[in-house]
């Protein structure tokens, strides 16, 4: 029953399989392997699009923090939500990436940007007052940090209205596949078509190792130059890249992410109905993906705990339970029993 | 026939097989799982102490970036050798890593820093005058750029000197295994013993798929928890660490490692020996490892590369053939008669 | 009818007087000079105690962002409140010159920090959790920038607070003078006395052209080495330095620099008192310096800027009036002329 | 006889009369007073164009740093002369404020690049290779770290060399007064009409208190609002900024600058003379400015030094004395006598 998170669950066998069919004989180093040549085109098919480049990294902090680096300069702001994980879990990595920017924060209930404050932000931008930082990008989270998902329509209006303003726009898409899922849309629809400019779109949590991938799209791709080199400086190219491309070749494959989102996002449902058909137990926000958060009596959450189950207090006097593709029926009737 | 580098060699199969066996279930993440608890263990019998901590990262760019961080301030600066990989082939990572430190440039031949040239660059330090960078680290590479390796006698003087001068020592070991079936030394007599501070331990070229672990050895120490924050803001400590553990752990399991690198610097003691036994061809360095510097006749270089050999021109007029642990006879037979 | 800034004033005749002084001969460069040597003396006098360092800047940016950068990693965050100048006026100065550190934004009525707000952040802080930056400084500031001043108790007690939970504490002193003589305390009681550990010490704003002192008191006199080299790297280092000395020289002697926030606090309660008398004016904040900050109907605003009044629309839906140490009775006559 | 450094004279009393005739009245704050407008057109008519803009900074370094800082990424590097100022005597400034970029050195006698060594690095340049950090600017100093000159056929023809390589050019001229006098050439020809970009003009050395002005010239215009945040965030933005105007103001007028440089390079050439007249001393560079480098018996050295002579010893084991506006006939005379 370890609900802690979704990062502490194994790979995808499929992955590891991957990894073993990627080890074989020599290959260029430095992503000019057969491998990134095929998960262009992989990824050229599931975006519906061949104007893009991508880099990939191992960790998620890399793939935001280098995003960011190529969108806002180090005299700019990131309006960002003040949960958002690149404010309050990278210990400072968009400052370090982007030599001293700042990060202006926006309130809003469920994790998500408030319309009224993002306006209220871009119609302070006064790019002639040399005193304030202005902002220079919008970046979303897509699952938001309270497992909500910003529906097109809305993730489209934010978009437009940061590209009104002069911003770019940048989406956080750790938990994008749970996203896709839960709002039934395609991955060009969620990220380019709907005004994203660059993409960090994670697969660790959905069923890789290690293995996020930065997609810059349209007007963006001048920007990949430096991107690349903003990489190698920060340790973000790897020898043996073709192990990270291999990683995502496999997750792409057949649509298994979106599965193994699928299977995740299915058991927070299940979570979610046992404990909230618990008495005292109340859901704090919509369950639009794997994540479940709860407010529940103390003494329920102790003996929860009692019983084996793994899962974190969050700020909001809550609780917090993920699912990942392992939690199956075996999770689900440990907990049932538990909860009695 | 790939001489290009020991980077476009695949992982040893074990490493593969390691990885499979990783993957069993859920386990905490960020390095407190179990295969950490493990690898401490056998870095500890592998160097002959307790007093050290660790951190692994995939890329060894990473590893020296971060290690000069916690060695150096941003008004300090690095010595080292012009043609070290720290000041040549890492796009500005220790820059960039120190927040503005620089590197101090030591002449010296075949790779290694010229000991009067330290001596001079040490003796010149004034950390009283403002307005020059006083250096307040001294960084050795362990092979050198030219595939030759510091003697212990050399290696433990040259940290000595430093020392005395109030510097830190920072060994940049992306081949230290080859240096050390080579020299016949220990782990700890080419690192902690010798009077290195931190060692950055490379596996990758090694046999790991990307695996290098920066070791802090005692009054060090004190500096781990300012690296562990550098790391998570470098987006160097992906969430599921254990995958890099894992690596390790089947490297250094029966010295695996060390087998790897002798197998690579036979190897490269054949190729020596087959392209000098070739008229016009000339040892430009000592084959301390698993790379072999030669001069040779312009036609004899476009004869191996259209019979299929692959390795790089190499600053100093000279061309560069890497072995790695998978050069065999194959390999040797093809190159021999290539050069007919 | 200038009450658009302190800043727009003209220095005090006596500080070109004394630039005059300084003008004779040849002296040591980078504060080597007989004139810095006598403003130890003068700082020791003023701040009865011999046990601090002591940098001077031409500017306050500067000044600020040099002592948070000898006091708070790059990995680690400063506290203070939202509205700080530090936070909202310097365009990203403590983030460049850190490092990348963070500032964490605490909330509070007229310019101050709310002591709930405050406990909260300092008892969340969690140093072992490494996702997470924690706060390592707290910088408040005095004057605010509601034109409020901290009591001596309430700062000694914050200060306190800080301390107990390890941070360091900073003191914004740009308008200090001000805060001094509207409180009736002495430098030392509002500093070192209080808990502050290092203070910016502004005069530009009391009557210098410019001159920013940075104290470094007690133990913090340990960072003074990496405070000139941060300084020297930063610029702020200029060759001529006796003129920086010279100025804070000329406001020290016989109080001049308390004399002069006194003409200005005094021309602050005489507009404070002006434009309240007018019907539908509303005073915002407490008048405890040389700032006064009215609410007002937008028509009478109007109206004073046609008679010539000059100042700014300030974010509370108010206007900022501030006097300086050259607003006499004619301006005053002339703003009541005005307001009718 | 103090020929430790210009920096050790004083401002010439015009500049501080300039300053109080500054110091009347309330002026607008942060460059948008009367005085800068004047100042703008005393730069057009001596620079012969108004297709330029400008930043005055009170500091040599961080006049060089923030030129740097919009010319080159942080992931490029600056070409420079080994012994240049930026190299050797800032503290890494370069390194800071462009975000950690690289400074790559290059050899040359008598303070000045030598050409093969600028054409082999340019040509050495290549964008693509990801590892290597490409240079994006030259930097050239005028007058040299060796008081040397170069003539404006030489810097036109490096000027044009970089460019054609895709660099842009930076002019650090500190001391650019006295070479535009000993070379008899105009400002305009020794800086954009030479192909010079951004050039760091000093007045400090020359007759200021604390005066540099950037000029961004031509298409580097582009970069003047990242320039004037880059100011801001590093302090170099002070609030009342007409005193710095009216410095640059005092010495242009009439050519001041350039009389006053035209007194320091004639005292050097008489001290030239009178020490090479005395047996065993010998001059090492050139006498193109205010500079003379010798190298002289020790015995000789100390009994000018027991005399009351002030001067520095220098790399390349020589003495280095600097002549000032200030230096006149009683200083020849006292140097004479001590001679013997």
């Amino acid at each position: 029953m370890d609900f802690s998170s979704d990062t502490s669950a194994p790979a995808h066998p499929g992955v590891i399989e991957a990894l073993g069919e990627a080890n074989r004989g020599h290959a260029p180093s430095y992503g000019a392997d057969e491998l990134h040549r095929r998960l262009r085109a992989a990824l050229a098919e599931r975006f519906e699009t061949e104007d893009f480049d991508f880099w990939i990294t191992a960790s998620g902090t890399a793939a935001n923090a280098l995003a960011l680096s190529v969108m806002c300069a180090p005299t700019g702001a990131v309006l960002c939500h003040h949960e958002a994980h690149i404010a309050r879990d990278e210990r400072g990595a968009p400052e370090f990436f982007t030599g001293g920017g700042k990060l202006a924060l926006l309130a809003g209930s469920g994790g998500q940007v408030d319309e009224a404050e993002l306006r209220a932000a871009l119609s302070a931008i006064d790019r002639d007052f040399v005193h304030e930082t202005p902002a220079e990008t919008l970046s979303l989270t897509q699952l938001t940090e309270c497992g909500t998902a910003y529906d097109r329509a809305r993730l489209t209006h934010f978009a437009a209205l940061a590209r009104e303003a002069g911003l770019n726009v940048h989406l956080d898409g750790a938990r994008l596949a749970n996203a896709l899922v839960s709002q039934g849309e395609r991955p060009a629809d969620m990220s380019w078509k709907a005004g994203v400019d660059v993409l960090t779109l994670g697969l660790t949590k959905t069923g890789a190792m290690g293995c996020e991938i930065i997609l810059l799209f349209g007007a963006m791709r001048a920007r990949f130059a430096e991107l690349r080199a903003r990489a190698k400086r920060s340790g973000h190219m790897p020898a043996k890249m073709r192990y990270l491309a291999a990683q995502a070749l496999a997750l792409l494959a057949d649509d298994l992410w979106l599965s193994l989102a699928g299977q995740a996002n299915k058991a927070a449902r299940q979570v979610s109905n046992s404990l909230c058909a618990h008495p005292g137990v109340e859901l704090v926000y919509p369950v639009d993906g794997n994540e479940v958060f709860v407010r529940m009596p103390g003494e329920l959450a102790e003996r929860l705990r009692a019983a084996g189950a793994r899962f974190y207090p969050w700020p909001g006097d809550c609780h917090r339970f993920v699912c990942a593709w392992t939690t199956g029926d075996a999770e689900i009737e440990a907990l049932n029993a538990a909860l009695g």
